[in-house]
This record gives structure tokens, sequence and C-alpha cells, in this order.
């Protein structure tokens, strides 16, 4: 059996280390393209051996062309008094994602077009955007607006919209075949937690203890790449290659105290569903598996009819099910150390499924192999049943060149880690080998 | 899309309509042959072009033989005083369906061996019909029963049982391809108004609307023929082309104040089993859906496994369910205009689905295709999603050749009618084209 | 239709004689080879013709040798002052199956190394074996453990472990097909009485029913062996024949008050799972359905995987779910006669399926045959349906070569036997003929 690194690694502090980079990369705004971006790739690859790509504004990439890069240098709103009552400088959610430059004065009435609130939540500010729309705009809180006299206002956004380039990272570590498990994460938000610094950071300690593991299986493919257009950049740069992807996880909203969640791929029973379930039941914990819907994160383009990968995405509070969604509240006290290790230990439950998902043949199908002589069964009999003596007999009950290791520990209700044990015990006899 | 005629037509006329027919061939004396069936599809002609078919006596249909035709000009009990305790004339139930002609005196007790009634409903006459046995009665209700004193009875009866024909009426629609759906219900029952003069008059009406629908994919065809007889008349009639009903129902009881009923098709998941289970899913309403029983009306014929048709039948309070059933109180209060123009709209729902259910082809399968460009996406994202955009990206994930339309509406649970809208807003674009 | 002896025998004398059965097994010290098994063959031979075989010690069977014989003379711990403070004489569950001989003093710490209690049942005294283990041991309650001074003991063990034979006994009743229904029960437990004198009692019972069918469909192959190694030795004997078995019942625990249980085959979907499952669910009363699990008794055997036979288990308080499990209180109190002959009944009831679970042909397929003329129709139409018609019906209906009776019973909702009586009524007209 392959024993993964980190199946027991100090998760306690793997937690605090993935936190302390939410936290460092919180103040960045990134955005789909543009310099926020290429300084949160920069830092990803202080940790894991990142290769980071860069493709032209103008370029065709499947149904989309990649568009102008953008840069701020400065947003604000000034009132008649020269004081600054909305300030990109104080969060960077304030400006409407790809406002284009604009230096005008207007009344309040004028600028109120181009404001976006929360009623619901009056001291959050929400978080917009206007990627292929030609636009400008502030968002702000509920509050902050209502505190808006009337007054001749001065907007300047000091941004570029210019040629350039899109960037995603990636990280490959190989394992014995060319299959791969793809782990990938938008990198685009600007500075909210959960969504997606949390996706990051455990995608980056993933990273890590791949990285230590003394053989691997498949080979591993991390991406950071801007969501939507990111995802299908990658798409079409890698049509050649997308097919190695035998399972994958969209890894987002992995920090918040909701219970996990799991969103199947597209196929509804791939491998990658059956590992994510099992593991989730395994548990013990309350946990939630959704049907697959064209909404949500690059599952979208990983599951597009044309591709239809066996992608689902792991999370905890899922895309747009927690009220500090795409809002200013999705801070650095949503997010929490102890919830990024739990959810850390989930996706190397998961990984240690895929990695393990074998079949094996029992050489003695005939009867029951007599596990006594073979040191396997305990002296007094007569008593009730045990988990490891169960394991055994299940793995040779069902290893008939059918059944996987995943399918023994559904059916035997026992747990995964248990099953892969008795098989790896069971390998050490005569009683037991591979297919 | 096509547009069925009659979607958003004013169901609150058509409900008045419907249950001025009902009331109108209520005081007709049906049976499986005669002049009262004869005159109900006169009746019925005069809305919908009907064409008559008259079989004679005698002549072999399948497993079957067409009766003789019955015909009844008076039939009573009369006391010794000359009164008429029972009369055909009060209410055509009175008498025992296919009674032969009879003139004889009785006493009490043996006059009683042609009586029934109903017990637990002291007021109300009982239906009842002895087809193919020779046999006389008169049924009545019970307090009626009990008021008659020991006394000497002249018993009339002059009916004729003689050569004759048994009538059916059936009206085709052409539609683009010869495929069928049929549309059956039985004829035959006396004074009884959900059982089954509903089911005529729902049926009419939805002949008037179809006949108005600019184009038809489905040649539709229906059906007015006595129960049991008649349908298996009209299927012995058309061996050769019974092969072309694609889907069908068998329309009765769908005036009454019950919930919608469904039984399925002997097949249980026939397209047409799922098309009317989809739209009383949507309905959001109350309804029922049981499997198929070889007991009830024509669907027992239909779904004969010699033929195995894939005709379900959707009703209200269903066959022998509602406590009226085969009573004298099936009448014109039980039936209402609000429960014939709601079954009318559940039926036109169901055709609906049955003309659109289409498969389509993504055509920019690979990725999502960019939406904004075409029109099709709102400015501004980041906030959630709505109905419309959401159908716009079901269509597209799963147009690849596998789902129709239907399918889409089940897995993504939106109405049926918003995919299929979508789906012809994909249709004028470059992004979605019919296989 | 064949129809089952004893299909209304006097359950209450059988369940009288079955228990007396087991009254009289109870004293004998069995295990799985010696003179206490060859004496429980020997009287059920006087029930049933069984054939009895002896396997040499030493001999390979599968994966297994046949061990020593075992038999004992006598055993006993005796404290200072002579007197047996545990006595194989007072109950035969206080030796450990399979002790060596010994003869030897020592104190009591030395002594409790190797007794067995069972603290939460101070009273009972637990039944323990070491048969594949060198070792030699003692049960007792906890209470008499309780009771042991410090003291000098003699621990005499007059037992004999020797070459000699593993005994086991069969009996098969012919049929019209080779193919065989296996009934096997384990006859190597000492004195314990649902675990397995019940099983033993049932088995022999149901024998003496077979004998007296006038005529068998199937051949019956009835098992007592001692458990493991005895259903090994008797796969391993027949290897060539094992093939025959089309269903089969592992009997046990029959005859405790608790409700009946099954538990599936390994296949899960098999014919004897699925009858069973039927008279399970029509005898309207609480049972228990458990997937298979490679724990329990001889059908974890039967359905390894190199075998994998159609073969369940149906008890009332199954393997190790009763407190009084595999101890003393497993006694004649727990076992009542009318447990066991409720479960002859459920036997019984299950036999029937599998002897009369046929498929017929409707010779009338298109549309319903005209029951009326051929004397199957109730004369005066219009009331509601009852049980018999509509069992005529779903015949009729489901006779179309896909659905053998237990599917029809399954799906009509019908008890199996209305099923099977209709068939019988049917196939005396031209509507049904045997395929």
């Amino acid at each position: 059996m392959r024993r993964i690194v980190g199946e027991d690694p100090d998760f306690s502090s793997l937690g605090e280390e993935m936190w302390r980079m939410v936290k460092g990369l919180y103040p960045i705004c990134r955005s789909i393209t543009g310099e926020g971006l290429r300084e949160t790739l920069r830092v990803i690859g202080e940790h894991i051996p990142l290769r980071t790509r860069e493709l032209p504004t103008g370029k065709r990439v499947l149904d989309w062309t990649i568009p102008m890069e953008w840069n701020v240098r400065e947003a604000f709103v000034e009132n008649s008094r020269g004081e600054r009552v909305i300030d990109f400088e104080d969060h960077n959610l304030h400006l409407l994602g790809y406002s284009h430059p604009l230096d005008a004065k207007m009344g309040l009435a004028e600028l109120k077009k181009h404001l976006h609130t929360l009623p619901d939540h009056p001291d959050w500010i929400p978080y917009r955007t206007s990627y292929y729309d030609d636009n400008w705009g502030f968002c702000l809180s509920q509050n902050q607006l209502e505190g808006l006299p009337e007054d001749s206002y001065h907007v300047r956004i000091d941004t570029t919209l210019e040629e350039g380039h899109l960037s995603y990272g990636e990280c490959i570590f190989p394992g014995e075949v060319e299959d791969e498990v793809l782990l990938s994460c938008h990198a685009c938000h600007p500075s909210m937690c959960n969504d997606n610094l949390s996706g990051i950071a455990l995608t980056t300690a993933l990273g890590k203890l791949l990285s230590e593991m003394p053989s691997r299986r498949f080979t591993y493919h991390l991406l950071f790449a801007p969501a939507t257009i990111g995802a299908i950049a990658w798409l079409s740069e890698n049509l050649d290659r997308v097919g190695r992807v035998r399972h994958g996880l969209v890894v987002t909203c992995v920090g918040d105290p909701g219970h996990m969640t799991y969103k199947r791929s597209r196929r509804g029973t791939a491998r990658i569903d059956r590992a994510v379930e099992l593991i989730l039941r395994e548990s013990g914990e309350e946990y939630e598996v959704m049907d697959f819907s064209p909404w949500g994160y690059d599952e979208r383009q990983y599951c597009s009819p044309g591709f239809d990968m066996e992608v689902g995405s792991l999370t905890r509070s899922s895309h747009g099910r927690y009220p500090e969604y795409h809002t200013s509240a999705d801070d650095l006290d949503l997010v929490r150390p102890e919830h990024l290790s739990d959810s850390l230990r989930k996706y190397l439950a998961v990984i240690d499924v895929l990695e393990n998902d074998r079949k094996y043949l029992n050489t003695v199908a005939r009867g029951e192999p007599q596990l006594g002589r073979r040191g396997l069964y305990r002296a007094v009999g007569g008593g009730t049943s045990e988990e490891r003596m169960l394991s055994l007999l299940w793995v040779l009950n069902l290893s008939d060149g059918d059944y996987g290791l995943m399918d023994i520990a559904k059916r035997s209700g026992l747990p995964f880690r248990v099953i892969r044990e008795a098989a790896g015990e069971l390998l050490k006899t005569d009683l037991l080998r591979e297919i």
C-alpha cells in the first residue's frame, strides 16, 4: 500500500501555516489580469515550484478572447471639501472590477447610478466586477451610501486597460503514471479570504505534502488561474493533454466554519465522486452532497460537455451559500486555521483513496482460507468479531477481480484506511495478489 | 420551439364551455351500443370533425364478439295501485344495463332478487350493468327499497336486444410525422358526469385547441368509444396502425375536486410517464402517481402485453377511488368548470412537453461559450444567479446529444417551459443546433 | 401448480415435535469431530434417511486440513479439599473446546489464565473453543469465578486428540430436475438450543415434509455438518456437483422469540433472496433483511468468491445478535415450539415459491381475453374489484415471457399463493400455457 505522506502530519501547524498565507495574500488587489495576480503567483512560488504562463491580450482561447490587462493606481470619490468619501486605498473591493479610467465631477444622483451596496447587510461592501462590459463603479456599504449628502463629487479612477497578459501558474508533481489528478483553484479574487485565498493556501499546502511523498501513483497537476477565463485559457493551451486528467477537484471556500459540501462532477458517479463521498461518510460529521449544476466555479468549464472531466468541487460552505460570500465580510475572521486544517485532512484522505484504490485477487477463492495457520486469526474462537478480522474477511471475500478497495470499503461499511491496511497485510501472505 | 395554441387560452371560458357540454350530454342514456351512444357521438361531432364507425353484431374483435345492440323504450316497476315506484324516466341508472325485455308480475321477494342498492349511501342509485350475462334488474336507492311494501308488482322492461351495431367515433389531426398521440375516452356511461362526461368534454376541448395549432409535430388521434369492447373493437380494426401510437392518455374523471392522479403505463418509464410526472411535479400542487395495474379503464387494453403501448391515464380522483364513483351522485354538482379547466391546463402542458422534447447540440461544447458578447449575460457579475441565466447554462451544458429538453428540465429542476424558452433563445444564436 | 405437502400441516404438532428433538439432543457434547457429533447424526438418521460421511484426520480439504478427532472422558478443576469446583459433568460448555489433556496442580493465578467468563452476564457460562491452537481452558460464570479462593487446584482434562475422522451427514430427496436446493445446518455446537439444535430440528422436519411431497421439481439436499471445516469438507468432496445448487439456505437460530431475519446471499438479488423477501413481506410481521457479510455461519463458505452460490440464511434472531448467543443461556427456555413452527411455516412458504415460480404465456396477448364466457368473470359489472379477479388479470397482463409468478406477486402486491392459484385456474383454460 502506498503511504500518503502527511497522513498523520501536524495538522495544527499546517492550519496555522495556511492561515498565515491567507493573511499575507489578503491585502493584494487581484483581478483576472494584472500585477496583483502576478504578485499572488509569485508568493505561491515561494512555497512550491510554480511555472507561470502569460497569455497576451487578444489571444483566442476556446470561445473567448484574452481581455485587456487591468491595473489600478488609485481610485476614489472626493466630496466638495476634498475629503475622500470612498477610497480604493481603504479596501480594494470599493472599486468595481475592470472599471475604466475616469476623472469627472457629478452630483449625487449621477454618482448613485454607479454605486453598489448590500441593503440587507448595511455594513458590508459587496464585490462586483464588469470584465466584459465597459463600465465604471464603486462598491460601498449601505450605511456609507446613506451618509452621502447632495454634493458635487469628484470621481477619479486611475486605472489602465491596456494590451498585456493574463497570468496563471501551474505545478506538476510527476507520478508513476501520466494520468493526472487536477487540483484547481481560482486566484483572481481581491481581498476575500474564504473565496478564494483559502483554496490557494490549501492547494499550496497539498503541493508541499505531495512533494514529500516517497512515491506517487498519479501525476498531480496544481493550477492557480483566474476564474472562468483562466480555466478556459488553461484548457485551450492544453487540449492535447487534458485527456490525462483522470480525477480532479476545484478547491475553494475551504476555511469557513461550515460543514463540508461536495458538488459532484457532471457524471455524478465518477471515481472522484465516490471517493469524496466515501471519505465524507466515514468522517461521521455532518456534510452535504450536491449534484452538479453549471453554476459555481471552474467545474463549469471542466464539466462542459466537450470535456466532461471527472472533476468535482470539495468545499465547506459552498458557492453563494454563506452570507459573507462575495462581500468584505469574507475576511480574516471568517477563515480559521482549524477549518483549513480540517479541510486539508479531508483532501488528503481523498488522495489516499485515489492512490490506493486497486483491485486484488483472492488466490484461495473457494472457501475461506485458513487464516489461523497464517497467524491472521485470533486463537480462541466463539466470541464476537472485531474490525480487523472483518476487514481481512471482506477483502478476501470481495477480491474476485470485480471489486476495488473503495468498493470493498463501501460495501463493508469499514473505513477505507482499515480496508487498505487489511489488503496490505494480506499481500504479505500467499492469499492476495495484484491484478 | 413549437408554440402550443392555447398555452395561455382563456381557461375560465373553456371550463364553462366544457361544463355546458357535460350538462348537455348528461340526460342521454348511453350504453356500449345503441342510440344514446350514437346521439353522444353526434353531439361531439358538432364541435370537432368526428368520423363514426359502426361494427355489426357478431363481428369478432380480438378475443371478443360485438354483442346485440341494446335500446330502451321504457322500463318501470309499478305497484298494485298502478304507481310507478321505480322508473327509468326518472333516472336512467334505474335500469340494469343490458336488461332483457320483460313484462311480469311478482311479489316483493322475487323482485328484490333483481334490485341493486348501496346500503352505505342510502340516497344514491348505483350504476350496474350485465352486458354479457342475460339478466334484468333495477337499481335504486336504499331508502327507496326500504319504502317498498309487500305487494304485487308489475315489472315492465321494454328494451330491445337485436342485431345492430357498436359505434365509436374518432378524429385525427395530422401532424408533421405519422407518429400518433392517442387521446382515448370511454363514451358508454349513462348519466354520470365525472365518469365520463368530463373526459368526453375535455377531449373535445383538446381537439378544438389542437385544430387551432399552426403546426403539430405529432398526429393526434382522438377516440370516443365504449369502454373495453369499444377499445378492443378499435384496436382490432386498426392492427396495422396501432404501432404508430407513440404516446397516449386515457382521459376520464377530470372534473371532480380531487387532486391530479397519474396512472403509469405498463412500462412505467415511457416518455408519456416522464412527461406527465414532470408536469405534475412542476405544478407545485398535490398529486399522486400510481403504478400500472390491469384494472381501471381502457389502459387495460392498450397496455395488454401484446400491445404494451405507452399509454397512461391522467385523472383527478381516479377509478373507483371517490365515493360518488359509479353512482347517481356523480352528477352536475360534482363536476365543476374550474376543475375541468385545471385538468385541461395539465393536458396542454403535457402536450407541450411531447411536442417540444427534442435533443439539441451545443456547438461550443468545450468550455462555456461567452454569453456576454452574444447579449445573453447580465453585465455586472458577482451577484447570484437567476432562473433565466441558469436555464441557458443548463441547456448548453446538457445539450451533448444524450439529453433532451425534458431530461434537462428534470435534472435542472427548472420548469420545462423555461428550459424550452432557453433552448429557443439559444437556437437564434450560433450556440445550439438541432440534431 | 405443484402443491407443497405440509402447506397446511399441523404446525402446532410439528412445533412440539421439533422442540422434543432439540430437548433430546441438548445434553450431547458435540464438537467439530468426535462421538457427540456422530451420536447427533445417528439421532437425525432416526427421522430421515441420512448418509454419514467420515473424512480422516490429515486429509486436505480446500485450504484446510481435517484436524485430530477430539473426545472427552472427563474434565474438572478440584480444590484442595477434593471438591470439583468446575466440572464438565455439570455442563459441557465448562470445557474449552478442543482442550488438550492435562493433569496438573496450580495456584489460582495460574488457573485464571485459562478461565473464561462473561462479566456482563455473571450467571452465564460462555462457549469458547480453540480448534486450531493447542490450548486448554475452562469456561464458567463470573459468579463462580469470583467464589474461587486462593488455593492449590487440581486440573484434570481427560481428553483425546487422536487420528480419527470428521463426520457429516447428508440426505438427498431427488426431484424432477438435478438442480438442487441446499438446506445446510451446522451440527457441531454443544449444549445450546437456538444455535443450533433449532436448525437441526427444523431441517429434519423439513426433510420429513419434503419426503411426503407427491412430486418435487427440485432435488433437495440437506446437510448436517460441523461449522466452517465441515462445510469446507463437504464443498471439497463435492466440487463436481456443487454447481447443481441453484438455491440454498443456512438454517440456524430458528427457535427464539425474535422476529425473522434474512441475510442475503453475496449476490444480493438471487432468486432465493427475492423469494425469502417476498414471503417475509407478505407475512405482515416485523422482519429484517441484512446484506451479506463474510461473518456468520456457513454462508461464508458457500458465498466465498470461488463458489458465489445463491445461498442466504433465514433465521430469527441472527448470529451474535441476541444476548444468549454462545452462552449457557441459549437453552430449552429460549427455544419454544411456537417459534420453531412459525419458522417452519416460513421455510415451507419459501419452498412453495421456489417450486412454483414459473413463467407462462398469455395466449390472447392482444387485449384482455373475455373472461366472462370462460366463467372467470363475475356476472354483474360496475362494482369494485376483488383479489381473485385482480389476480387473474395480473397473471394475464404480465405473462408475456418476461415475468415469472414471483415477479407477478411482487408487482401486483398480491400474495404469491393467490397468484399461483390464479395461474393454476388459467392453465385449465386456453388462456395460459407453459413456456
